[in-house]
């Protein structure tokens, strides 16, 4: 099983491509800190101390301007593939991300905190890009 | 089961309460209208377009200025009851939803779409109260 959650963002693919993958960007929508460009073959090292979380690492295996992401994260069961994918539409772009495979015998509570999680993080992004608000990052509570 | 979200906000508690109940404030961050002001004893009908809504009702249970919303929506087995508590903190007020009972055969896509139905609402909230965007609301895609 997948889990994909998207949004639509009034700025053009490559800002939105450009938000994940510029360490000095990402920070004004999720991880407060970033260790280096996400780009195919990086390892990067993440920091958000509001959500708990102080030192986590994804593997970029692929990030094509403008187009995809793919990375991964977590080790042996708990490792996942995540892929943000940009659609050029109407109003802007879509941004889409899928997160799997979930193990048939998953952990429902993480499954939901992984939904609520991106829902977040696209809709901080969202706030970012349209209105250039950095502050929403900051408010979750569910998962502390 | 219940579903419990929170989040957040750097505003009193009486702003928050007041942006759900007054009908010509909701839509800056959730439903594009809304028939009359939330209060114990009414039914208010509810529209957002955007989402696939075009008239859902809600019956308001108890609407306690700056401490509590209660209200039911759906009906026979679907029928749940949402709870919105508001809480002084240090930097604000925590703004907590909890939607339920869910039975224990539950829809699990109903569930996940709860959680990002109410993770993205509160998302928009914060950023209306704080920031004064109300555009975030026309982006989430998930659910049509």
């Amino acid at each position: 099983m997948e889990l994909t959650t998207k949004i639509l963002i009034n700025k053009n693919k490559e800002a939105a491509f450009e938000a994940f993958c510029d360490p000095d960007n990402i920070g004004n929508f999720w991880f407060s800190k970033c260790t280096a460009r996400w780009q195919a073959g990086e390892t990067v090292f993440l920091s958000y101390p509001e959500m708990g979380i102080f030192n986590i690492s994804a593997k970029i295996i692929a990030a094509t301007p403008g187009e995809k992401i793919v990375f991964t994260w977590g080790e042996g069961a708990s490792e996942r593939t995540v892929t943000i994918t940009f659609t050029t539409v109407k109003n802007g772009t879509i941004v889409e991300v899928q997160e799997g495979p979930w193990p048939d015998n998953f952990n429902f509570e993480e499954l939901l905190g992984t939904k609520e999680g991106w829902t977040f993080v696209l809709t901080c992004l969202k706030a970012w890009l349209e209105s250039g608000v950095n502050t929403l990052r900051l408010g979750l509570f569910t998962q502390q």
